[in-house]
């Protein structure tokens, strides 16, 4: 297996990741005289903001999904390619992917973060992560199933535990999940499960800091928690989660809360490249960049995005925050440090530029900052939706969405509780995937060896 | 575990399997005085005639998927349970599903079909079905990772055999998966994939018998198949498929074809329940019914749709088409016998009035019938979009359908070409189904030693 890319003239950019960060650089250079390889793990751009909206069953996967062929349908000199970065040789200015070598003249990892369960065995084997499109609709299934399962308990404790939902993790995905999944509670159980109790649906988001949202201010956070609480949220602050046994989670105190609804959205580490040694990794295993977003000791390699850690940056003495924004100005930067390098002038560091950040918690509820600025309620919702329906991709998607939401504003009754599950051709892909990943192994120690 | 339904003073009517048959009788009887269990292994209906759709990523899955708890959300007297039927006890006027057991007054079998791969067990474990919006979607995985892989071959030979598509079937699924497949080489490929040659993806549709659409007039086949050639599709009539090995159709004439994307629609089994003896079952494995759909020997058991097959009609000596036209009317008339049975009317025979087939082969083609009319062609095409867009339930899914299809007609170029898998809370849920369904094995086996 090989890349087949002719490298032509043109000096070639490869970009390890199609996110927010990768998708600038690529969208901001194609046009540049360089040849682009993009190599992303799946075949799409995802828009995170909206992955809870998926877990809760309350839009559709390929809403805020994007196929790279498509967005790239035009551009001659951007080639993608559905693969797996497995190690960097900087030396001979070469990668190994899963689908074999490609050698660059520029380097971009962008290929963000993955979730963090903090080398708990049994919670990482159980909790269910959402970070990806892939794995909310995984969640939305379990949600599904579970109150499936529900009625046909024989107890009330048994029912409890099938219906309880725990999520860990009291960030603007936590909060969000908690919200959509609190507003499925008091809408779709009542007339869709008439033979539950809802009120043996507890919702408990549980926070290890002393407020939610820590990236945004206090009163933020105070609005967000009283939005909740009024909801029925049962908001755990202060409150370490230490284990899942039984079906049950347990916290430091000693108290443990049964529920095989476990959402573990605590943490995230970034992604992890094969070979590249613990002095290149900081906090949160993010890859440590100058402000130019240069790979330390790495000859033309960057890092952009939620996977790197910007060191020197005195208004950002611990690194950036891991937000859409960073890693879009990232990308743009980068864009024109790259330009700037083969013009043979000097690159400019990196300057993050807040644009403010915002969470919504629910129909009407939401909380937003713009510098000294800070909203909460029917305007900052209202904001929240014009916010993200503009960087939504794609005419289509942005009508889609809209209606979307247009039909769920006034029509709470939503048609998409479907349990879907990919069948039969999956699990022949999946065996060669396998055998495959066995001969990509094989080639990459060889490759070590050389 | 049990179904946790009271059964009041109303009769029970327990309905196996939800789609059409089952749900036109749910439908015609959920206001008349009947305790209505609607049982179903997926949580929703499903529309079979445009499954090929979602097969080639030209529509979403829950355009035409539609849960049942949504559509009996009115209905007080209708119980949906999620769960499989094992056995059936007519003396005791019992059944045992996967979630306990459950007494009738009158039971409806209407499980439908699955797909039959006679005997082949290469074949049953490689090919790719396509009965189900789950198999669609794995199947529309398969074919664009087949795709990505394709770019990354050696060697033009490794290329074909995952470009090609072998169709096994020449019935309508087989016919309409062939020519919207045959539409995506022509339309999507060259655009998303300029690395790859579209001449090397060959789509062969395969027949054992000596025309396409056996079911319809000999003109409306040697129409299909000339559209079909047109658009470059492989017709192979008269041929048998034997055997799948290393990655090879074989045929009885000793020839083979190399494909990874092996779709097999070649035929249908009723499907299993689980003690029901071999001498209820006709041709395809169908459970024999008299004229009223009456299960032979057994008190109050009825089956309609695919699964049964009807013995006595002169009309039809083999027993009927299993079409969509036939399992509603079968339900429309089981209805009503059950309502003149509670009053002490005499049941009456059911009689198929056919209202037509068509089937469709693309863009502007199709083949329709009305008794003496024959159409193919633009107008037939119209009817068929009119006759299918009518059918399908729920505004909103009419409108979402509508936009598609409008969308589609004026621009080739869908945005759905994502390979979605729902991750990791699927595995945990798999699990602990495997485990349930050990218990539920020994609970049968007590059942059935009382």
């Amino acid at each position: 297996m090989s890349l087949n890319i002719e490298k032509g003239d043109k000096k070639r950019i490869v970009i390890v990741g199609g996110g927010f960060a990768g998708l600038k650089v690529a969208n901001k250079l194609k046009k540049s005289g360089f040849q682009i390889v993009l190599i992303d793990r799946n075949n799409y751009h995802q828009f995170p903001p909206l992955i809870y909206q998926v877990a809760s069953a309350g839009m559709e996967p390929s809403s805020i999904s994007f196929p790279f062929r498509k967005i790239f349908q035009h551009s001659k000199n951007v080639y993608f390619r559905m693969a797996e970065l497995r190690a960097v040789y900087p030396d001979k200015k070469l990668i190994q992917t899963s689908i074999g070598k490609v050698d660059y003249d520029y380097l971009v990892l962008a290929a963000g973060t993955t979730t963090n369960f903090y080398g708990n065995k049994n919670v990482e084997s159980e909790a269910m992560p959402m970070k990806t499109v892939s794995e909310a609709m995984g969640l939305q299934n379990a949600i599904l199933a579970n109150l499936e399962r529900a009625i046909t308990c024989a107890t009330k404790l048994e029912q409890q535990e099938l219906l309880n939902v725990v999520i860990v993790g009291g960030g603007a995905t936590g909060v969000e999940v908690a919200g959509v999944l609190s507003e499925m509670k008091h809408t779709v159980l009542p007339h869709d499960y008439p033979d539950l109790d809802p009120s043996l649906m507890n919702i408990y988001l549980i926070e290890a800091g002393n407020r939610l949202l820590a990236g945004m201010s206090p009163e933020s956070s105070a609005a967000v928690e009283r939005f909740l609480r009024k909801m029925g949220v049962n908001v755990l602050l202060n409150k370490m989660v230490t284990d899942y046994q039984d079906h049950k989670v347990m916290l430091a105190d000693g108290s443990n809360i049964a529920t095989r609804t476990f959402i573990w959205v605590s943490g995230v580490a970034g992604s992890h490249v094969g070979n590249l040694g613990t002095e290149h990794l900081g906090r949160g295993f993010r890859i440590k960049v100058d402000r130019f977003n240069q790979v330390e000791g790495m000859d033309s390699v960057f890092c952009i995005g939620d996977q790197c850690l910007v060191c020197g940056d005195e208004d950002y003495p611990n690194g950036h925050p891991q937000l859409a924004q960073v890693a879009i100005q990232q990308g743009k930067n980068l864009a024109r440090n790259i330009r700037r390098l083969e013009k043979g002038k000097e690159m400019r560091p990196f300057k993050y530029k807040n644009l403010g950040s915002m969470a919504t918690v629910g129909r009407n509820k939401a909380v937003a900052e713009f510098s000294k600025v800070k909203m909460s309620g029917f305007v900052a919702w209202v904001m929240w939706l014009v916010v993200h329906l503009r960087s939504i991709l794609g005419v289509r998607n942005k009508v889609v969405v809209m209606l979307n939401w247009v039909w769920n504003y006034f029509n709470y009754n939503q048609s998409l509780r479907m349990i879907f599950y990919p069948k039969k051709a999956h699990e022949i892909q999946e065996r060669e995937a396998r055998e495959a990943v066995t001969h990509w192994g094989e080639d990459l120690m060889k490759e070590e060896k050389e």
